[in-house]
């Protein structure tokens, strides 16, 4: 069984953009059992687009092709899909409802290039693109299937999950692959490997395997079994939750505005905050999920000194004799921010994101983070490097868990050595 | 001229790793007026190896492979190329001495798969590679250059910066490819195209190139001229700028808050944020950048209709008369931010995210946006479509875009056609 994806686009080949979609396909599809054996980039010209069909015609049962689809004139590849099928361009009458009401809703007119976007080759299968205007072809050709998709991100990533994956399972039989993923925030990979190290010479001896993927401020960890052993998996798993509950806050594809927004939704409590550093971002987090106004009211974004005293009542000598970024200035924010906005809880943080502002004392990176919930307040100080981006995301990241813990009532202030 | 890349490694075609180095090296090349135009990305078995070897010889006068070496893998990788090349392995003293030195100055034992690693093909101009133990093999088979590096990133970039682009320049007389690249927000590819469709016949015309680069809100141009026209490309790119000032905010890599903070810099001027929908996004985006304290004061999170009132002194009557998602309601809301916060403009928004939450005369993904300077106050409506995450996206973008069309007095209630 050999896939091939082939990446059309002369932004790929120059370096202006990286070459995402292949990894996340690949990703997804190995995740479904489905090994990938060729990446291919082309030009999208004539000449690279049809070489590289017979190529991968040569050697492949699957070839999913990304890119060269779009309104405008850059764009071939449906006459060479045409060609390399034998086949023309006809008018798909749904494919051009949809374009029409994907202009109607937005309130724009459409154009004659909209329009030739419901103009299909007559051989394939269209693939429903509810998130943009270009649809996905399916062809098959002497057992070899041919997938054409847009290279928007998200629309090919609709496709893929929507379509494509579901329909290449169904064709071929794959050997099952079960993982599950558990994500941990505020701990290094080698730490933590370090932490469960018995844990995992265990479930390697039973015949399962863990990947460590860190990525700033998180590490998931994802257990797999080649021989499909659910069950197994599964209760590792739960060992896993019992041995680092500061760490481990949720599973696959959950995120902390997700976990945290579900525990204040079942204790119906609200939430707030005032940022200075990270400048709304933990905000916007929270707010990323549908449904958050339930227990979301808003905050307040104090960056300078003179919205710390009038927004959340920060006392003006606390900020003179401690400075905006101290465990006192944090927790009066806290304390301002919940009252001014009402809530059960609010996370306050002051830090200096960098990359200038940083003195001996208080070194670019330095964040304190504190959270001013119904019983108790508690405040920390992080040093998170000297990366102004990686400050501010490692900070939301943080601060999220610390609310998790706060509800949950596990002990953020003692590390689980 | 034809240049390949062929990238050797599981990692890759499983989506574990991103191929980072094929971007850099195409960056890299373009930027010495070399375009690739193949990358091939293979698993490293010998089938796989020789296969992509074969191929890449039959069209191409370049070939650069990246990965296969190293102390646990360069086994078969260096034994395929033999194979190809018709020659041997060799001792070769020099890299020996290298490798040698390289574990005594970091006082660890040098094992015998290192010490293989002084072993190289017979026909092969051996590469140094000062950052490791792997060097680069230089081969040329009837006129076709092949290039074999590790695939460490730093150990690569060594190789290519010290010694492929320079000998790749001295032997082949490249035509210099210049590029130039011009950041649109707020109107679609189509349109876009239709809109600029003289200037770029014109631009074709003159033996330019010209490619759009959609991504939610944004549409890239980039103007390319095989021949090093530098001249050609910067003067269609001022006529451009000409043609859509309030579309057009900035070149390569610039970013809408880096244009807008350097325009508030240099007018010694400050902005303020009343957020509903957006939850902190555009205040988040307007801190990412360094030194914006010079220009930022601060936000309001605004989420719930209580807020509104209470913090951006909206009336509650307006709420109730038009609702929260009205021009009269955001006006309101960036008047009682601009006084609220001290500033010279603020930003407003509120919408509908969604998926929930819509109407029929408010479906999801209706936001309004208003401006208030200090001379005067725009609005606008804005249907963004049904995806949540994109909706704050374009959100963020289009209201910085005001932001700036704002400050530069270009009329944005009037749309440019």
């Amino acid at each position: 069984m050999n896939v091939e994806i082939i990446s059309i686009g002369d932004e790929l080949l120059i370096g202006q953009t990286i070459n995402t979609n292949a990894s996340w396909m690949g990703a997804q599809l190995a995740a479904n059992g489905i090994k990938v054996s060729h990446v291919v980039t082309i030009s999208d010209t004539w000449e690279a687009i049809t070489g590289a069909l017979e190529e991968a015609h040569a050697r492949n049962q699957v070839v999913l092709i990304t890119g060269g689809l779009g309104p405008t004139k850059d764009d071939i590849t449906k006459q060479v899909l045409c060609k390399f099928f034998d086949t023309k361009l006809v008018l798909d009458q749904n494919v051009l409802n949809h374009v029409t009401s994907f202009f109607t809703k937005r309130n724009r007119p459409m154009l004659e290039t909209n329009k030739m976007q419901a103009m299909v080759p007559e051989a394939c299968e269209v693939l429903f693109n509810e998130q943009g205007t270009a649809p996905g072809m399916w062809f098959e050709k002497e057992d070899t299937v041919f997938v054409s998709m847009p290279g928007v991100p998200y629309e090919m990533k609709f496709l893929m999950e929507s379509h494509v994956i579901p329909r290449l399972i169904k064709k071929y039989p794959f050997k099952k692959l079960v993982q599950k993923t558990y994500l941990t925030q505020g701990i290094g990979e080698s730490f933590l490997a370090e932490k469960i190290s018995g844990w995992e010479n265990q479930l390697r001896k039973e015949g399962l395997d863990l990947a460590y993927l860190p990525s700033p401020g998180m590490v998931k960890l994802r257990i797999s079994s080649g021989s499909g052993d659910r069950a197994r998996v599964a209760s590792f798993g739960e060992e896993l939750k019992q041995m680092i509950p500061l760490y481990l806050y949720g599973e696959e594809e959950e995120t902390l505005p997700e976990v945290v927004g579900r525990l204040l939704l079942t204790n119906e409590e609200t939430v707030g905050t005032v940022e200075s550093c990270t400048g709304g971002s933990i905000m916007a987090g929270l707010t990323s999920i549908s449904g958050s106004s339930a227990y979301v009211s808003g905050g307040l974004i104090t960056y300078s000194n003179d919205l710390k005293i009038k927004l959340a009542q920060v006392n003006p000598e606390t900020l003179e004799d401690f400075g905006a970024v101290s465990e006192e200035t944090v927790l009066e924010m806290a304390a301002g921010g919940k009252k001014e906005l009402n809530v059960d809880w609010c996370i306050s943080v002051s830090g200096i994101a960098g990359p200038l502002g940083g003195s001996d004392e208080k070194p670019v990176g330095t964040v304190w983070i504190a959270i001013d919930g119904p019983e108790r307040k508690v405040s920390r100080k992080f040093l998170f490097g000297t990366d102004r981006q990686r400050t501010v995301q490692m900070t939301v990241l943080t601060a999220l868990n610390m609310l998790r813990c706060e509800i949950l009532g596990i002990n953020i202030e003692k590390k689980q050595d």
